[in-house]
């Protein structure tokens, strides 16, 4: 039996890597992923091989892993954030099955709509939806249709690769489309180059989002009815405070 | 300015936190919880002050927690999974606004949609809803609206907290709706103890699911259209495939 690990490094830093996820690591062979990606962590491995490729070759970086696993070697395929929310592990599952005896092994990382929720209070704490604005594997009718059904469902939502070179007005589009369904001051937020250098983050309403200078390296998270802003953060309640009235009045000082 | 750290702590095992998480808790004085999952790291930690408080007793936590912080105290509210996925966090922020100088750090874990989905293949490679099945919190109709957006938008779907004593058929109606939207073939798959002794997975179709013998410890995964059987796992691709045809054919041998 041949195996192969997808592991999810988390947004970058070491710290935000899981125990499980380094130990893996540490252990295999080679290293393969996307050059940025890898670039990330590479100092932490001195003496490991590594395999990168750029984007839009990642059947060739899968195939390339997999044919090394099958001769025996170690091999873990790094992707930012999980490898299984819209990373490589789905496409291993995909190669692997084409031989007879392939296990693909995943090691869960922190995705960006958790990193990223950190970082701007807790705005998908309830319900959410989680769809990427990429047409380049998606249709982009089909991400419209989930967009509408999103705002339809007063979900909070959060949105990956909100706008690139080529797509340059995707996220005003989706940001139309739910204004059709939520009110102009539903609070959003958006938090770039997460737990790297240069973070920043913005807490804003649907009305301010469409306009603002957001690049491939943002997470966008636009809130449900019931999101407010707490000290400047984004925050989206379970419910406690409905159940609990009482409760939050003593602590108001009434 | 007083600090509190709400801790997500994965699903349980150490190897699964992050080690951030792992070197917040071994730094603070006080680690609060729910009386479950203080127990499961309990031991990795034996200088520690403990607190627990049972279910419905999230207020009191919470704000017995703050009130430590503000004391002085280094205070660690921990949450099973991600403190900001239906855990603490959104609370802690509530109840931090009532004083001047109070400041919430959310350190992110796996929450179980990411680990339950390493399990089970890669159910969520694609867009999703995470949608609970709770109604102490959440009236119902609500869930049910979400449920159908979810359903009408094709969405690949994780629900949480599925069935509970009190709640015995809720999972059948979630299917019963979904079953208006989706195919009964549809490809779903549930986790039980993810990460922790007893752990098993079963993949099956969504006309089999609400039937299931699925309790509070699960968590169940309904696919898209496009989610597969791939080796006895649960996979919804990601696309790569249809835009490779020609690589594809070439390795299954055609």
């Amino acid at each position: 039996m041949s195996r192969i690990y997808a592991v999810g490094i988390g947004p970058g830093g070491q710290e935000y890597m899981t125990q499980e996820a380094f130990q893996v690591l540490k252990q295999v062979d080679i290293i393969a992923g996307y050059t940025v990606y890898v670039d990330l962590i590479r100092e932490r491995y001195p003496d490991k091989a590594f395999f990168t490729t750029p984007m839009k070759k990642e059947i060739e970086r899968c195939r390339w892993a997999v044919e090394r696993a099958r001769e025996g070697q170690s091999v873990a395929m790094i992707c930012s954030g999980d490898a299984g929310v819209y990373g490589m592990a789905g496409l291993l599952f995909e190669l692997a099955q084409q031989y007879d005896d392939m296990e693909v092994e995943v090691v869960s990382g922190i995705t960006a709509a958790i990193s990223g929720a950190a970082v701007l209070g807790a705005p998908i704490g309830h319900d959410f939806c989680l769809i990427s604005l990429s047409d380049l594997l998606t249709p982009w009718e089909l991400i419209e249709k989930r967009l509408r059904c999103a705002g339809e469902g007063d979900f909070a939502i959060c949105l990956y690769n909100p706008r690139s070179k080529k797509r340059d007005d995707y996220l005003r589009k989706a940001c139309d489309i739910l204004l059709r369904y939520k009110a102009p001051e539903t609070v959003c937020g958006w938090v770039r180059n997460i737990g790297r250098e240069g973070e920043e983050y913005r807490v804003l309403t649907l009305g301010e989002l469409g306009a603002e200078p957001i690049d491939m390296f943002t997470t966008v998270f636009i809130g449900s009815a019931t999101t407010r802003v707490m000290n400047g953060r984004m925050i989206t309640p379970r419910g406690y405070e409905k159940h609990e009235d009482t409760y939050f009045r003593r602590n108001d000082g009434e």
